[in-house]
């Protein structure tokens, strides 16, 4: 008879399979799949969730859980990780989930319909609707200080509230002076990017610079979809997709870095985690932090078009002939205050993460009320970035996760920004110089130390965990601030 | 409380799912997968089919089969194929199900080695138990007449060997003398069809051919693999892959036929039959009668090169310029009486499955013991064939199948043959002259005749069923052979 560990390790590695199984079927969907298999994928995609759940669930595995004797550390970690994933999953009530889906499903049309129309009257009754189920579920799964905890938690394990709204209070007022002081300035002429620029050579080059900088194709592979996006079926094969837009250079180039980042971070998780519930990387945040670090941190950098800017102009001769490295650099991090979270620059990106996050804390406590989210969203826009959108379709109704049920998830996107400079700034301090080695083209020793210190974890440290165990301390906005203040500072001539 | 047929159908519809989703996780093995995921891979399929396997096999099944009451004539056919599949997966007991796993896993690397060194002695102790194991196996299924009539009932539904054999019998002796008459006529020059045939042409070919004798893409794609191979998720979901060869125009061509022949099927599958257990084609030989119809009936005749002649010309004017449509004809036609079964003309790859279907017999009757193999396979070869082997590698190692225990699988090739000119008569009598139409490209008339008769039945009747409803009796090789002698004594100018 094997030991209540072996058996449980068994169950989870099904558990496992179950769903990286659903990953393969979700990217065939999103890549190759026929348009008429939609209906019969979703019934097999949502056959094979509903089972590993299911099994998760099953007081066997509370059992198993209850009996199970660590032997060791891993032991340890894995034990703490599934327990933490079984309370979470077996707090909510069933009938719960099922109003949670059936509100979302409609929630989800009636947003279609208000942004369609431009009517948020349309969608106000379903938010309101979202937001009760929500505050039910962060009752269910409970919190120590406010509902939003239990909410995050969900997408930042172990993260507080509390500890975001400080880091992004003192980071919002930099940054809203930053973008003032820019927005002073002569705007930066982009024109370049958007000249022709054929996909095949998009393709080639996306391919040599993901290779380049580390990303391993033996392990991987890349293709398109309508949304890029990455995913992992195990530590052998995490993949990627892209999207080209022959008329636009950014949206293949960078999103190959960033979802690279994103999927290097899976290639660097120790083997032996391999099909158990500590395979994946550990937050959305941390997630986030790989694949801006190599789109932005390196792939926007100075040093990065020093090395590869001959190399890009080669690949795209019409285009670039007669373009000066220093004129593409500008263009690639020109900063431009934007209605559109999506298309937002480096700098002005992290406002319109900060401003639903508190409208999301405002909305949950009630001191902003669903019919008050448009004037709440038009100025914070006007406050923080300095435009306001004309209508609620280009406002608070251009998202559709809040309209998935999506609360305490936008944040994890500034979260990743501001880890992505703590890790930068403690691996110069182990490395020296990073600019040096980027204007080389050696990305090996950037890579190496992310897998040692971030990838090779992958579930068995929490972020903050691992930005204290490099950085020195959790959650810090200073790194990124003073990177920003820096780079663009240079770049506008500002001094701030 | 749902009734016991609809909570039948709940848990049978969860079981395709996962073995739906287990075809497309082989599918994206075989295509797309990069090498070293293959580990973890197969670990997930595994997990999916044990999974698919222990849920059927549940006394819960037997249960609900027991209590469900059929409301129509569809509910019978599948309680009637539930039943057939739940006997056959019970019946064998786990020890012999570990031990033919255990025995053919063994088997496989004996062959390897036995074919690599050309030394059958390195099989043969292998042979032995995985007869053992299927002799084993076949008293554990149950058989009326012989034991292979189990074996056969795996892939063959309901046919008995008895019938089989007779028809072979009958077939095998006029085939021996039309191959005999053929070998003293000229040989046909086939150098054409290894001139050089660039990839895209031919796959932009395939693809226009496919659609054009109707498989639909929008329910379908064609990928690359190293084997071709046709695989379905859904009616709405059935995928061929093709290998291409740029130096033979046969392969790819004529494989993309005859998969999208075996596609074609699927997607003709009754949609009320989707994601249920009737929803697959009913037996191999069916199956391999609609691709041997559409790559040869149709892709090798006469009327088929009238019509697309001219255009597969255009598609490759370097290495057919000056070729004309008799010359081409009779290339693709041509007789070579050879070793390997897998490149066997159309006319002599019915006399290599006879001589296995008569071997697998003669070895689980004791007749033929399996030191006598070597001698009795080539003893056939030179009397069927007119050729022997110099090497066992060449001779009865070349195929893998035994080694993985497969009898009773080898005789569908030859039914599936049989079948498809059995149908084809009867689609003649239906529709009149199907030279006309296939002269004028018109494929629907023939694809709605087998859409009607053979494929919207899905499992719900059996391949004799089908052939008594159209045809007018079961297996019969008179058509065939009639086929045969009129085609290639035309062609070779033999009365046949």
């Amino acid at each position: 008879m094997s030991s209540a560990l072996e058996q449980l390790r068994e169950r989870l590695s099904k558990i496992k399979d179950l769903e990286n199984a659903s990953a393969i079927l979700e990217w065939d969907q999103e890549t190759h799949m026929p348009a008429a298999g939609v209906e019969a994928r979703s019934r097999q995609v949502s056959t094979l969730r509903q089972m590993a759940h299911e099994l998760f669930c099953e007081d066997t595995t509370a059992d198993l859980l209850a009996k199970a004797k660590p032997e060791n550390d891993l032991d340890k970690d894995l034990l703490r990780v599934v327990k933490h994933d079984f309370d979470h999953a077996t707090r909510l009530p069933a009938d719960l989930v099922g109003e949670f889906s059936r509100v979302t499903s409609m929630a989800r049309e009636g947003w279609k319909e208000g942004k369609a129309n431009n009517d948020f009257s349309a969608f106000e009754p379903h938010l309101a609707a979202v937001l009760d189920c929500n505050l039910r579920k962060a009752e269910a799964l409970g919190y120590e200080d406010e509902p939003y905890d239990a909410l995050l938690d969900e997408f930042e394990p172990g993260m507080k509230t509390s500890e975001v709204t400080s880091v992004f209070e003192a980071l919002r007022k930099d940054l809203v002076d930053l973008v003032g002081q820019i927005a002073k300035e002569p705007v930066i002429d982009e024109s370049i990017l958007t000249r022709y620029y054929p996909e095949k050579a998009q393709w080639d080059l996306g391919v040599r610079v993901m290779s380049e900088i580390g990303y391993d194709f033996d392990r991987g592979r890349q293709d398109r979809s309508a949304h890029p996006f990455s995913t992992t079926f195990s530590v052998t094969d995490s993949r990627v997709t892209t999207h080209l837009n022959k008329h636009h250079f950014n949206p293949a180039f960078f999103g190959s870095l960033h979802e690279a980042g994103h999927a290097m971070y899976e290639q660097g998780v120790d083997p032996a985690l391999d099909g158990t519930p500590l395979q994946d990387g550990t937050s959305l945040g941390m997630h986030e932090s790989q694949s801006r670090l190599w789109e932005n941190l390196v792939g926007r950098s100075r040093p990065f078009w020093d090395h590869y800017f001959p190399l890009v102009q080669r690949y795209f001769p019409a285009a670039l002939s007669g373009v000066s490295e220093g004129e593409f650099y500008r263009a690639v991090n020109a900063v431009r205050p934007s209605l559109i979270r999506i298309e937002a620059d480096e700098v002005t990106y992290n406002l319109h993460i900060m401003a639903r996050f508190e409208l999301e804390r405002a909305m949950l406590s009630g001191e902003v009320k669903p019919a008050q989210l448009p004037e709440a969203w038009n100025a914070r826009m006007r406050d923080y970035l300095g435009v306001a959108p004309d209508t609620d379709s280009e406002g608070c109704l251009q998202d559709i996760h809040w309209s998935l049920g999506a609360f305490g998830y936008f944040p994890t996107y500034a979260l990743g920004n501001l880890m992505s400079a703590q890790l930068w700034s403690a691996m110069e301090r182990d490395l020296g110089s990073l600019e040096d080695l980027v204007a080389n083209g050696e990305f090996s020793p950037l890579l190496g130390w992310l897998r040692q210190n971030v990838h090779r974890h992958g579930r068995r440290k929490t972020a903050t965990q691992i930005l204290e165990a490099t950085y020195g301390s959790g959650l810090d906005a200073g790194p990124w601030m003073a990177y920003a203040r820096k780079k663009f500072g240079d770049l506008y001539d500002v001094a701030a």
